[in-house]
């Protein structure tokens, strides 16, 4: 290794600036990685845990969607998730978490909710415990990572979020099961939003519709395979009148968006939730309803190493059809994190990154 | 045919005496069945068109939870659903409901909501369409009816509600899943709920348990392989101390029942709601408990000509293991359907039967 220190930004407290803090780069034990990473951006999430909306361990070093390349790897590790092997030098992307695959959730295959998970970026920072976020120039990845090797052709801007917000919505689709020629509404256009469209569309979809309050969102969603935009206030009129929906996708979580798709789906519909990670009234569900038309709603959180395989391939197929990488629109450094912070807070990116 | 002319309670208008009608039995046109029929059940749906709290037409022959002997059949029908030949003094049950297997709603695997659907005991009586429900003796099954050969050993009254109750908890369970060593809440005692407490202990369940507003229901469900039996106060207090449930059937369709259901899931399980076929109050869904638990809700109305094999091969199997037949514990002749509803109205009763 060439740096024996890593310099890590520090969070804190809810709106403080963030602290840099050298720290020392350990050897990769029996099933670790280090990694000097290349790129972050900030998700909603970190958003969440920076302006207090979130409850997060402190101090802490944020940062999850990430990307890296290998300085120093343990000899009990030869290969990738997918057989790939692994050397120095590699690009790799990894599962936001680390999991013991004998627990009974992992065997559940939900392995997402194992007891005891090692979460990236949401973990507290000490002495005995480092280098374990995105916002840091290396990051040691624990044993029981799903491990992923990246195609060097592709633009960072576009492979940092695969871990976070594709991923995610490859395991909504995985809940949608088989979209062809079947009708797909996506509410919210936000990051999870325009991915679920393009996946939607990539998985042969008949038409697929994009709803949100926003109309420039809106607007942009076109770029990302959707066939009609519609605001809030459309939607239930539109599909009274024309064909209804077969699998609805909410990345809104809110309340009245998930009402207004359970009440715009045909008979044997399904919907899928991943926006609801945050406390919110309850959504009003007509049961009789969903009993009549026989509907299923799927809720989902995080994700499985095989979601995250899922969208690695998605992107390498689909990167020059869906604009991925425009949608990181601000660039900082590493040491600029608390400005990139707040850049990020003010509601115009869809991401901001953190360049390395 | 030994008799010309067949017997009907015909229904006109809620709460009043049914009228006794003569019909001309047809001749069974092509793809038809006629049968005499041996014993009907009165269904809580009849109840509730009985009383006005369902929509039905009228004037209309009600009864669906049916099974008869064959008098006559249209030689282009050899066998029944499963294969096996069918002949006139065979002991049959079929489906509520005839559909054209061409249909798209029968392509997607839902063919009880095929456009154009012939519901037994819920249709038009009319000059041209006789003899279409249960309580007459004799029935004209329509071309799309899946038809089952039953065996003569069983009690009739154990078999009546098979095309009803039976099937469409046989969905329930279609749609619940392996239910091997796992714990499964059945919410409602009635006779949906008991033939999902004897489903799910038959399909491998580690524990079945029942949650009911009503003690003696309860203690009768410990007959229909219920381990634990809970009142509505206190499951939510229960599972927060014990294991949490991993399926939950809902057989009430009471809104509170159903969100104390969805409180008392663990990660990753799943809802089944089959209770809810009435107006009522929205059910209060905590959206990020969904996401964040992974949990998922299924609605299901009616079954497939599938659910009710499931069912059959469940009653053959454990006719001597639950005492389903008890639950018909009332029973009249044809010609006492108006005293018979009243009886079954009293809410004393399971099922009342109609003997022929």
């Amino acid at each position: 290794m060439k740096n024996t220190t890593a310099k890590a930004m520090v969070f804190s407290e809810p709106n403080k600036e963030f602290d840099e803090k050298s720290i020392v780069i350990p050897k990769a034990n029996e099933g670790e990685i280090v990694v000097r990473i290349t790129y972050t951006t900030i998700c909603t999430s970190d958003l969440h845990t920076y302006t207090g909306r979130r409850q997060s361990p402190a101090p802490c070093i944020l940062g999850h969607e990430i990307i890296g390349t290998i300085i120093s790897i343990d000899d009990t590790i030869t290969t990738d998730y997918l057989g790939n092997s692994l050397k120095e030098g590699d690009l790799i992307t990894w599962a936001v978490y680390a999991f013991d695959k004998n627990n009974p959730m992992a065997e559940k295959g939900i392995p997402q909710k194992s007891p005891n998970l090692y979460k990236y970026g949401h973990h507290t920072l000490s002495d005995t415990d480092t280098l374990n976020g995105g916002f840091a120039t290396h990051c040691v990845l624990r044993k029981g990572t799903a491990i992923f090797k990246l195609p060097e052709n592709l633009n960072v801007k576009s492979l940092a979020p695969l871990n976070c917000t594709h991923a995610t919505i490859a395991g909504a689709m995985r809940l949608a099961g088989n979209l062809s020629d079947k009708n797909v509404l996506v509410t919210g256009a936000g990051m999870l939003g325009l991915s679920a469209c393009a996946m939607a569309k990539n998985n042969g979809a008949k038409n697929v519709y994009c709803m949100d309050i926003n109309e420039n969102r809106l607007e942009l969603s076109k770029s990302f395979g959707v066939n009609r935009t519609l605001t809030s206030n459309q939607a239930e009129e539109y599909f009274t009148d024309n064909d209804k929906i077969d699998v609805v996708i909410d990345t809104t979580g809110v309340p009245s968006a998930m009402e207004t798709g359970l009440s715009v789906l045909n008979i044997g519909g399904t919907a899928v939730w991943v926006g609801a990670v945050y406390n919110q009234k309850p959504t009003q569900v007509n049961a009789e309803m969903i009993v009549r038309n026989l509907i299923t709603i799927k809720g989902l959180h995080n994700y499985t190493p095989e979601d995250l395989k899922t969208a690695i391939l998605f992107l390498i197929e689909n990167h020059n059809t869906y604009p991925f990488e425009s949608l990181v629109s601000d660039e900082y450094n590493l040491n600029e994190l608390t400005t990139a912070f707040k850049a990020a807070n003010n509601g115009e990116h869809y991401r901001v990154g953190i360049k390395q």
